[in-house]
Formats: structure tokens, C-alpha cells, sequence
């Protein structure tokens, strides 16, 4: 081993993965694995009625069942937690069903045994019964719908902006958002042209391939849960919370996760184990099946109405966006959504005159969270078929189109934060260089049409945000990093220790990461929305910077002189007078903000970074099936400078695969709020075959407060793939799709229907 | 839970140990309990010769073994470890013997077995043949003997002053250390009288009730080892430096000790399992049974020749001593005892004319090491048995002739170093007082006898040696600490949290601590020595301050006036917009030093600080038996200002039981090298019928730079306790016994014998 002789420039190194080799000789520690002495599993009975009142829960059998423990229903929860409801914006949703059910497939009961398959019997032994209430489940209906799915609004308190909605009754929005910038009436009255147009998507699934997992564990001093969650400082914190505990008491350790996207956010099992775990004290595990992820959490289905004015030159000058986020029974991370990106709704485009109404909506469907994109691919969707649709109206190309309006460094965004370091325009420009768009293009003749299409999206950072690390410099140089980032597969670890490699001049290799263990590792906000490399990466770099002025303070304690270039290991031994000590380096980092005004949305500082991600592809389109086949994808995104290129490329193509399962084939299928494919069998994700040759590049960019120019890119590979494949099929065959998924039938359907307009077909 | 709101004085109370309520639910974590998956029991062949070549190891019937996985030796570790030999002084201890073996019960070779019984059977099935080579077993014949037990000296080069050894051949003396102050030979040429007696004291073992127990697991970025173990620190740099690694690929994670005494420290086990672990690719558990704490660990012999210079009025004029410390077949840490302990081998008594020569021997004896004391109870038993002697030789009283003598606050130590923050006076008075000194004293009549006895020892700290510390205060304002000090039951998590208490005004209770964990918790020199509330208080008090200071900088920082006391949740979220974020102190303690010359021992700066204790007793003979009946212990330290009364008492007592075993009964019996007495059954420990009534106490004192005013206390109890009842033996009969243990034999046989000279008798 030669790693500590070795430095070196260390960001910009497509350095492998810290934990490759840990992955592939499976070594890597997952919550799975996890077995603790006298641990007992935990099997859900889960709801079957989309809304009711629970009228009686029969455990009788299940617990005279041959080898269950217990079995336990909301109302034993109470027992160590008296207000049993959770969440990261309402504190809606309860650790076992009280009183009602909101969804079909909710948790209502566990039965705990020593083995895992006596626990999954018994639950077939429950029964419940229910007096069934209406039901509502598109995210348009419940705005008016007479079916309420919660009686009262609950705000978690945590966000200033959700207060006003304190105590409301009757309704189904869980957030009304408005924005409104210039005059939007006057701009549309005296407008050229006006285009209104709908678009759709559905509800799909995260489905990372390890799927929810907790276990908690009664210590003396408190609770320590083990959780494959993405957010370990928020589940400490919340469960701090419910239990009426100090944050001390509480221990979250989370190891490597075999996927996240968004899923394993705030509270999911960690609630359940806990209040388990506390009542039988003894170890408890709640692992769910990949079915079970059906019923735990989905990404939000969603309506948005754009309408925009536009002159005669191609210039839009007023839009009016209307968005409708499905929700499902309860809130999670959903305002923040409609909210965060909600304000995103226009488009990166320069537009004087604009409004957005954008609403959360509970229906009784399966919870909606984050996933991956938070938003934006929804919206994106929208907004950039709907420019295709304005260009072709217009008899405008529309990548010229695009540039026309685009918005340019220092101009206002629809909040009024003026643009910084965000690539917008050679994003575009990129896209259309490896198109390839000046050429003549064959979009063939006969049965099977070609065609090519793009799209660019941008989205904020969550704000503000805090990101705490430790850089602990052992006496012989060695440096080991704390912090509570959560490696999902997205490479943060290795991206973290080429941080600090950088500022202490080691090689990355040799910096070893203490994973998430809320006791040991600080505070992180979570590990959400591309914000770890840009938060975090600044924290890190805070950290291994003071821990090298410390290192420089002892130098000159000893009477070097500055510079002096000692080895580490020679300076430890001069101070402690052997081979002893550390020197810890401590960054926390919370970029400014500015909160947007309650009435209009604007703020001058609407966030710490712009992601920008746009996507180009070339499309066969088989006339006689509607079976669409991608040629090519290109992803082109401003990710800052990467601080590991290939790990950022690797992030785009990811992105872009799971939304390119999104966009042509993934769609869960509801009756009467009941899931019917909630198995891979029948919900066919992408597989290896399904992915079309790809390019994945990062634009030359810099972000100036990035850590070393860098920033987030976990999602930016989403945001406009779904447009550009829609925008390429109209350019092979003249229909426009305006709902997701783009399924063969719907574009066989899209092709036998002689009009065309967008809101028949929505 | 009302703890975080409960503000206070937290030094001075005497808290319930945090861990109580788990230890006595049977919660509490050991390394005994540990079972990974996959992972291997490793079972011991130790050696049957005292000094011999290893001419044949033949395991092929233990591999023949059903259910055996692997047998290894020595030459096998060098696989993994070129150079397999480790000591904190020396680097002369092979991981499994190597060519030669140096006593009877060196492990030679470790089967390795999923189940420990089989790997236990299969040890049975392993022969080995030897030549045999002249051994020596006794300390001081060691100095002159033909048997030499090492062919060279390696120094491990981490002390300084033990690099003039490299090389050394033909000796067994691994280190002389050499004190000389004033004229020693012209004191002694002009003295009125001068006294010249020999001690000895026997080989003990530490006998934790939780032997020696180590897991090492290898992970892809290292090796992580689980370790009864109170020196973590040392062990990660240690097991670093045997595999050529740089300290951060070795994590070291220590959980509570079922008690340690000194044995637990350096390395044990772990290289062991390191290694093996390392060939197998698996987890393996080494855990001893008690017997084999034999053939680890044992508590030096020693013989030492004391010979003072007494002028008429009782002044001592010039005292040499020498001292021969039996340090068995490996160094361990004996020669710092040597060094550390022997430059206080005159005691506490004021002398302008002093030398001192002190050896550490090499002899082919288990190891001896640290015990509780660090060498001082040796010294004591022989400097305050020589003082009563003295006292009764010019019928001094015996309290008089010390307080003549008695080092006083600002007077030099034989080192030259000025006392400060010694007690010395202040705990012989109040034994004294403790005992009616001066009220008559009824020695009875007839065949039982009564006496009375004391003996006041005094003990520099380890220097220099660093503690660091970190406190992290969470959102909510809980805190946690996290420090590598390991609590083996002396109670200083409970002591450590009480310092956090202090400085942050909250409860103790509330602290949370973070147990040693090499990759999280900073270096800590180790556990020993008392040296723990001195240097790690210390560095938990800056830690503290630390937070403390940046909590005042935030709020100055939010605009809030000085003292403005605002709570911290409050704090927090107006910085963080949310219950967010962490104040890290960090906290490092390196108190100064100055080596003393190689020639004179002579420095300005011996110690950090001084532990002082006295015991003192009454005694019952029975002189037709010679059976002693303890009447009542009294113990009086000073432990500078006690953080936690209570737990002071307890080591106090705790220390004075178990040198009341050594001094009484404890005595390992040895034939050709070869322990004859290696069990609970045949070893006798003191049992609570053993105890006597006994108060121990704490004299009203200050340490002026402890933390709020604290000191070691963890030894104290031990140092005295020895001469105290030979003085009273002597004072009720008249006898004096030199040697260690005091049994019914040997006071019948000084009973029965005419003539008393010490030198005889030993």
C-alpha cells in the first residue's frame, strides 16, 4: 500500500468507488443483514379499504398462533407514544391506523415472532372491520370533492410557510402555493398568441432494490434504530419528538443503502420499530417485501394546466401555470413539493409576466414523496411539450424557440432571484451540438418514422439547509471523515474523501468514512434533492480546511516556520512526544435564504444553486403498433466542475434510465384506491435490455460557492427526459402525448385519433 | 423524564453510575457476548518449557479434526505479519512463539473452529517438542545469570530514554534506571545511624472477572477489532504499525470491561485475532478462559534492598534503594514501572541525599505488567515497613518519625521536583486522628494480640501522556461525549459526564457518552494510572468550554446581548430556521513534562500531578496460629476535590480489598516455570467474608489545574495497605515479616523463630 505517499490534485480523479470492492465480494453491511440477539420480526396486516372507520380489528387468532410473541394495533402504540402521528410537514400520519384507514394497503396491526414466517402466517389470521367512507383519488376531483380525506389539517410546525393552514377543516389541500410576478392578465390580454394545454403523469414507485428495512433496539439509555433511511438526523430528531425524548437518547445508525431515490426519507419504519421494540422490549425488525413498497410510498401523480401568451417573434410574455399534486392519504414531503418546485412551474424562461397556482392534494391513495427530481420532471414534462407545441404552431424550430426565451445569467427567475452559475443556455446548446439539430435529419417514410426531440429543466436546492462534518486527523497523517450523508449507491462517500483529500493533500483512498451513526456522526439535513455534494461537499471541505489550520497552529506552536512541509507524523511526535493524539476539524455550513413572500412567491434568494438538466433523443416510432424505440439518448447537464466525473456521469445515465422506465412503460394501476400490479412481475421496471445506447455529460461549468466549483446531479438526468421523447414522436409522426406513460397503446391510440388536441386527449 | 431541566451543581454528587440500571439488567455490552456471523473460535497450545527452542510443532491430528477449520502457528502469522512482535516498551513478544519459547503456557498455536468445544479438543491432539535451554526464574539472580532469556534488545523505540538499549546482548536487564541526588556516600559516612533491610514481595494477577477476550473482523477498508481492552488507542497504532497500515484502516471499538487492573492494556489479544483473522478471511473470537489469565499477566515480584541514614533526632539523612522488578519473559510495560515508579522508591520523605538503582528483568516467568499501583505497592511495602523499623530501632513513635520526615508542599522530591498539591501531612494526621493515635491502646494478653499499624505511599502520574475529547451539543441541547477513556467499572463515564454537566449547567444524567470506537472517539493515551480524571477530565472540561464558547459565539452571532440565556432549542432554530444542527467542542490535554537526565534522574517537572494515600489498621494475632484478623481498614487519599464522592469512596475501597488479597493470601505458585496453582480453586481472591470493616475516605484537598479540582483516585487504596499490617503485626507481637503474602505460616514461622533480621528472612 503506497496510498498515503501519493497526493495529488484529487478533485476532477474518476477515482473507483471506495466501497467497490466491499460491494462485490458482498461485504457491504446492509439493515438486512442485521440479526440482534432476541430479536423478534414484525409483519404488517395492512388496510383493506381505500377510507373507513375502523370498526373492529380481530387479533384473536393470529395471537393464539403457535409461536407469535405479540400482537400489537394503533391503539397498544399509545402506550409509549401518546400522540402517535408523524411527518416531515403535517403530523398526519400515525405509526399504526387509529381510528381510520386513509388507504388501501395502510398498516393496521404487526405481529411479532421470533420467526419471521410464523409472523407472516398469523397476519392472514387477522381481521378487520371497517365502516367505509367516500373515497377520492384524482389529485382535480379532490379539490372539490365532497370525500375529505383528513378532518383537520395538522401542520408539523417545522416549515414557517404551512402555519396559516393550522386547524383548516374540510379540505382536501394540504398546500395552496401562488406566485405571482408582472401582470399576467394584461400580458395575456394583449398577447399575440395564447396556447393553454394539460398534461398528466402517473403514479410510480421508487423500488429501490432493498426495500424498506428498520430495527430498533432498547438500550439503558434510550433507543438505538438501525434504518436503511435517508435521512438519519431527521428520524433521530422525530423520534425525539413522538417520544417526548432529548435528541441524546435517540441513536439512528444507517450503514450503506441499496437505493433510496427519495423513498427512505423522514419516517417510514422507524416510528413502527420504535414503538414495537419499547413495548415488548426486546429487538424488533421490520423488513418489507418488495410487494409491500406499493403500499409505503409513491412518486405524486399530477395535472398541470400551462397557458402562455407569446408575441409574434416568438418572445413569451405571460404564463399561467396550474399544478396538482396527488398527495395520497398522507402529506410526507408533498408541500414542499408543491411549493419548491412549484415555483420552477414557468420553465427556465425568461418571461416578465407570470402566475402559479400550485395545490398538495390528500386523496386515498398510497402516500407520495421525493422521488428523484422532487417535482421537476413533472412539470418539466409539461413546460417542454408545451414549447414544442407552441414552435410547431408557430412554425418556429424549437431549439430556436428555446433560445429566444431562455433564461441568461443575472436575469430574474420567476421568484425574482436572479440567475448565477446556471448553464441553461450551453445545456441547450450542447443538446443541439450533439444532435447534431443544423443537419439535414431522415425521419424515413413507410411504417416506421424517425424522430428527434429535446428538452431542459432546471430545478432549485432545498434552502436552507445545514450540512455538519468532522475531519479527525490521526498522528500519522491518516484522516477519517464523520458525516451523516447517507451512501445510496450515488457515490457520496468517494466524492467526500476527494474533498478532503484535497484540502489535507493526501490521496482519496486513504480517507476512511464513519457512516451515519446520529451518537457520533453530525448533524445533516438528509441526504435529499442533490444537495449532499454541493451542502455537505462545502461542510467537508470546511472541516479538512480547519482541521489544516489547526495542523498549521501547531506547526507554528512547535517554532516552524510557516510552510515548513513536516511530515504529519514527524509534528504529532514533536507535540505529544510519541506517536499520539488528533487534530479534528470541525464544518458546518447553511447557505443564506430568503423566504418568498406568503402573497406573491418572490424572493431575492430562492436558492443556494440552479441544477439545469436537459435531454436529447432520437426515436423510431413503428406506425402499425404505436411501439416506440429510443436510437439515442444525450444528457447534458451543469452539474458545477465534478468533483468525480465518472461518478456524475454514472448519476445522469441513472437518472435518465429510471426516468426513461417512467416515461414509456411504469404506471401503477388502481381499483378503487387498491393497487392490481403491485409486484415486478406485473410492474415491469427497466432492465438491462430496455436501455438505449447513451451519452451522459457534464457542460464546463463552475459553481462559485460549490466545493471546488462543484454541485448536485443525482437528479438532473430526470428532469427532461419524458419531453424529449414526446416532442421526438411528434416529430416522427405528428401526434402529441400528453400523458405519462408513453405506452405503445397511447401512441397507437394518439395515431388513430384524427384531432389532435392536447386536453381531449388528457 | 425531567433530567434536561434540571440544572445544578453537578461536581460533588454523588450520582448513581450511569450504567448502573443496564448492568444490573444484564444489558450492559461485553466483548464476551459478541458473536458475528461466519465467525471462528480460536483455542490456545501453549508452551510446556520454561526457555526452550521449538524443534517440531505437529498439528496434523488437531487439522485432521472433524469441525476443525484451521490450525496456525507462528510461522503462518508471518504471512501476515512480517515482524510479529509487539510490546509498548520492548518489541520482543511474538504473536504465537516463534523458533523459541520463553515460558510455560506461551501460546505456540491457535486452532480455529466454529464451534470453541471442538477447537478446544482439537488443541489436545497438538504436540510439540522442544530443546530445552537454562531458564531463571528469579529477579535477582536473573541480574548475574548464565541463562539469558532474550538474545537481544529491542527497544520499540516510543520511549526515548529506552533507545540506549538497542542492540543490548547477553543481558537480562531491560532497563536500569539510575537516580542521584546530593552525597549519598558521605551522608551515609556521617550518619548516627544507618538501617539496611531487604523486601520481597510474590507474583499476582490482575484476575478481571472478565478474562481476556478479543474479536477482530476484517472489513474491506481493514480490520476492525473488538476488544476487552483499556488502551484503544494503543491498540489501533500498534496493530497499524505490526501491519505496515496507516492508523485509520484499523478501528478499535471497546465496550464496557468487566474490570482490567492494568492487565487489559497493550496489546493481548489482539494481535492474535488480528492476524488470524486476516489468514482465514473470517471473524474470529479468541476469549480466554479464567485459567489462562495465568499465563498472561502477572503482577511484578520484586526485591528490593533499602538502607537509610538516620541521624539521632530521626532525620533521614540519605536513603538508597534497589530494586529488582521481576518482569517475566516479555517486557510489557515493566520497564516504565522501573522507571515511573522507581524514582518514588524512597518515599514521601523529605531526604537531601538520595540514589536509587532500579532493574527490570527479563526472567522465564509469565509477563508481568501494569497492576493497579503501577509498582508503588511494591515500593511501599518496603519503604514503610522500613520506616516502623526504623521508628522502633530508635523508639520513635511511628506517626513522630514520619512527621519528621514527610515531604511538605514546595520541598523537592528525590527527582528534584518541587510537591505541589500533595497531601502528604494532611493524610497522616487524619490517619492518625482516624485511629485514636494518641489515646492508649489495649494490645491484650494471653495468646490473641492486638496492634496497631499504618504506612502513607505516594505515586507521580504517567507524563506526558494526551487525552482528547469531543462534546457534541445537539439541537435540543443534549449532549454527548465522546472520549476513548473505557469504563471498566471505576465509574468514569458517570465522572466524565458530570464534568460536561458542570460546564454546560445541565444534568449529568443527560450525557450521553459515546464508548471508545477508535474511528469516532479521539486518541486517549489509555485507561491506567489514574491517569484518566486528571488528563481526560481535562480534556472534557476544554471540550465543553469549547461548546460552551461557540453556543456564546452563535448567540452573539444572532445578535443576542451577552448572557442573554436563551434556551438552547431556541438557539438552535433561530440559526437553523429548524430543529437543526450541532456545536462541536473539541477539547485536548497534554499537561508539560521534562525528562529526567539519563544519569541523575534529576527534572524539574516529574509528574502532572501526586496521588497520595495511607493506610492504616488494627489487628488481632493469634499467636498459637499465626493466624491475623483484620479489625478495621482505614484508608485516607488525596484525590484533590472529588467529582463524584461516592465513586471515589468505592475505588478507594475497591483498591484496598484487592491489596488485601495480595497482602494476605494471593501468592502464584510456580515449579520448574510452571504455575501449579492456576485456578479460582487453588488461587484465592478475597471474598466478602474477607472484608473488614473499613472506611475510606477523601482528605478536604484541590488539585489546582484537575478538572475543577479532581485527580486519579483509581490507586491509591492500594498503596499502603501491605506495611500497615506488617507494622501492626510487628506492634502486636513483635515480628516482622519482609515478605509478601503475610500468611498464618509465615507469621507462625517469624513467631517461632529467635532471631528477626529481615535479611534472613527473606
Amino acid at each position: 500500500m503506497n496510498e498515503m505517499t501519493m497526493p495529488g490534485r484529487q478533485i476532477g480523479r474518476s477515482l473507483p468507488r471506495l466501497e467497490a470492492r466491499d460491494k462485490v465480494t458482498g461485504r457491504t453491511e446492509y439493515v438486512h443483514n442485521l440479526r440482534l440477539p432476541g430479536m423478534l420480526y414484525g409483519k404488517i396486516f395492512r388496510s383493506t379499504v381505500a377510507h373507513g372507520r375502523i370498526r373492529n380489528i380481530d387479533v384473536t387468532a393470529a395471537r393464539a398462533h403457535a409461536g407469535v410473541a405479540h400482537v400489537i394495533t394503533g391503539e397498544d402504540v399509545r402506550k409509549v407514544i401518546p400522540r402517535p402521528f408523524y411527518g416531515p410537514a403535517f403530523h398526519d400520519q400515525p405509526v399504526l391506523a387509529l381510528d381510520k384507514v386513509h388507504y388501501v394497503g395502510e398498516p393496521v396491526a404487526v405481529v411479532l415472532a421470533s420467526d419471521p414466517y410464523v409472523a407472516d402466517e398469523a397476519v392472514q389470521l387477522i381481521s378487520a372491520e371497517y365502516d367505509e367512507l367516500p373515497a377520492v383519488f384524482d389529485e382535480v376531483e379532490a379539490m372539490s370533492s365532497q370525500a375529505v380525506v383528513h378532518d383537520e389539517l395538522k401542520p408539523a410546525g417545522t416549515f414557517p410557510d404551512l402555519k396559516h393552514l393550522q386547524g383548516r377543516r374540510n379540505t382536501n389541500v394540504a398546500l395552496d402555493f401562488h406566485l405571482r410576478r408582472g401582470d399576467v392578465d394584461k400580458a395575456f390580454a394583449t398577447a399575440d398568441r395564447v396556447f393553454e394545454h394539460t398534461f398528466r403523469t402517473q403514479q410510480v414507485l421508487h423500488l429501490p432494490l432493498e426495500p424498506f428495512v428498520s430495527v430498533a433496539e432498547p438500550t439503558g439509555s434510550g433507543i438505538t434504530i438501525h434504518t436503511a433511511s435517508q435521512s438519519p438526523s431527521f428520524v433521530r430528531i422525530e423520534i425525539a419528538r413522538l417520544l417526548g425524548w432529548p435528541e441524546n437518547r435517540v441513536r439512528v445508525k444507517v450503514p450503506y443503502l441499496g437505493g433510496g431515490f427519495g423513498a427512505k426519507l423522514y419516517i417510514k419504519l422507524e416510528a413502527m420499530v420504535t414503538a414495537l421494540a419499547l413495548l415488548v422490549q426486546r429487538p424488533v425488525k421490520v423488513a418489507l417485501t418488495m410487494e409491500e413498497q406499493f403500499y409505503t410510498l409513491t412518486k405524486h401523480a399530477s395535472t398541470f394546466r400551462i397557458k402562455s401568451a407569446v408575441n409574434k417573434d416568438g418572445r413569451i410574455t405571460a404564463r399561467h401555470c396550474e399544478v396538482w399534486w396527488n398527495g395520497g392519504a398522507y402529506a410526507d414531503i408533498g408541500p414542499r413539493i408543491t411549493q419548491k418546485s412549484g415555483f420552477t412551474a414557468p420553465g427556465p424562461y425568461d418571461i416578465d409576466n407570470v402566475s402559479i397556482d400550485s395545490y398538495s392534494l390528500y386523496t386515498n391513495l398510497p402516500p407520495a414523496g421525493a422521488l428523484r427530481g422532487f417535482g421537476i420532471p413533472q412539470l418539466v414534462w409539461a413546460y417542454e411539450s408545451h414549447a414544442d407545441m407552441i414552435a410547431r404552431e408557430l412554425a418556429l424550430d424549437p431549439v430556436e424557440f428555446r433560445r429566444r426565451n431562455i433564461l441568461r445569467e443575472g436575469r430574474p427567475q420567476a421568484t425574482g432571484t436572479l440567475m448565477r452559475d446556471a448553464a441553461i443556455e450551453a445545456v441547450l446548446e450542447r443538446l443541439a451540438e450533439r444532435l447534431d439539430w443544423n443537419k439535414s435529419f431522415d425521419r424515413g417514410s413507410g411504417t416506421v418514422r424517425r424522430g428527434r426531440g429535446l428538452g431542459i429543466g432546471f430545478k432549485a436546492s432545498i434552502s436552507p439547509t445545514t450540512s455538519i462534518a468532522i475531519v479527525n486527523v490521526a498522528a500519522d497523517g491518516s484522516a477519517t471523515l464523520y458525516c451523516s450523508t447517507v451512501d445510496m449507491g450515488q457515490g457520496s462517500d468517494t466524492a467526500n474523501a476527494q474533498v478532503v483529500a484535497e484540502v489535507l493533500d493526501v490521496a482519496a483512498e486513504s480517507v476512511r468514512i464513519v457512516h451515519p451513526d446520529t451518537d457520533v456522526t453530525p448533524y445533516d439535513m438528509a441526504t435529499l434533492g442533490s444537495r449532499s455534494m454541493f451542502h455537505m461537499g462545502n461542510a467537508v471541505r470546511l472541516a479538512a480546511q480547519d482541521a489544516k489550520a489547526k495542523l498549521a497552529a501547531l506547526a507554528a506552536e512547535l517554532g516552524l516556520p510557516p510552510g515548513s512541509n513536516i511530515p504529519l507524523p514527524e509534528l504529532f511526535r514533536r507535540k505529544y512526544g510519541m506517536q499520539a493524539g488528533n487534530v479534528i476539524g470541525i464544518g458546518s455550513y447553511v447557505p443564506t435564504y430568503e423566504s418568498p413572500n406568503h402573497d406573491t412567491g418572490q424572493t431575492s434568494n430562492a436558492t443556494p444553486y440552479w441544477m439545469i438538466g436537459g435531454t436529447a433523443v432520437e426515436i423510431e416510432v413503428d406506425t402499425e403498433t404505436g411501439h416506440v424505440r429510443i436510437i439515442r439518448i444525450i444528457n447534458v447537464v451543469d452539474a458545477g466542475k465534478p468533483i468525480n466525473p465518472k461518478i456524475v456521469e454514472d448519476q445522469i445515465s441513472g437518472a435518465a434510465v429510471m426516468q426513461l422506465g417512467f416515461t414509456m412503460q411504469e404506471k401503477m394501476l388502481f381499483e378503487g384506491g387498491q393497487v392490481t400490479n403491485a409486484s415486478l412481475a406485473d410492474y415491469k421496471i427497466p432492465s438491462i435490455l430496455d436501455i438505449p445506447p447513451m451519452i451522459s455529460e457534464a457542460v464546463d461549468a463552475q459553481q462559485h460557492d460549490g466545493p471546488f466549483g462543484a454541485k448536485g446531479v443525482g437528479e438532473s438526468g430526470t428532469f427532461a427526459l419524458s419531453p424529449a421523447i414526446a416532442n421526438a414522436i411528434e416529430d416522427a409522426v405528428g401526434v402529441r402525448v400528453t400523458e405519462l406513460p408513453i405506452t405503445a397503446e397511447a401512441v397507437y391510440r394518439a395515431l388513430r385519433t384524427a384531432a389532435n388536441d392536447p386536453l381531449e386527449d388528457a
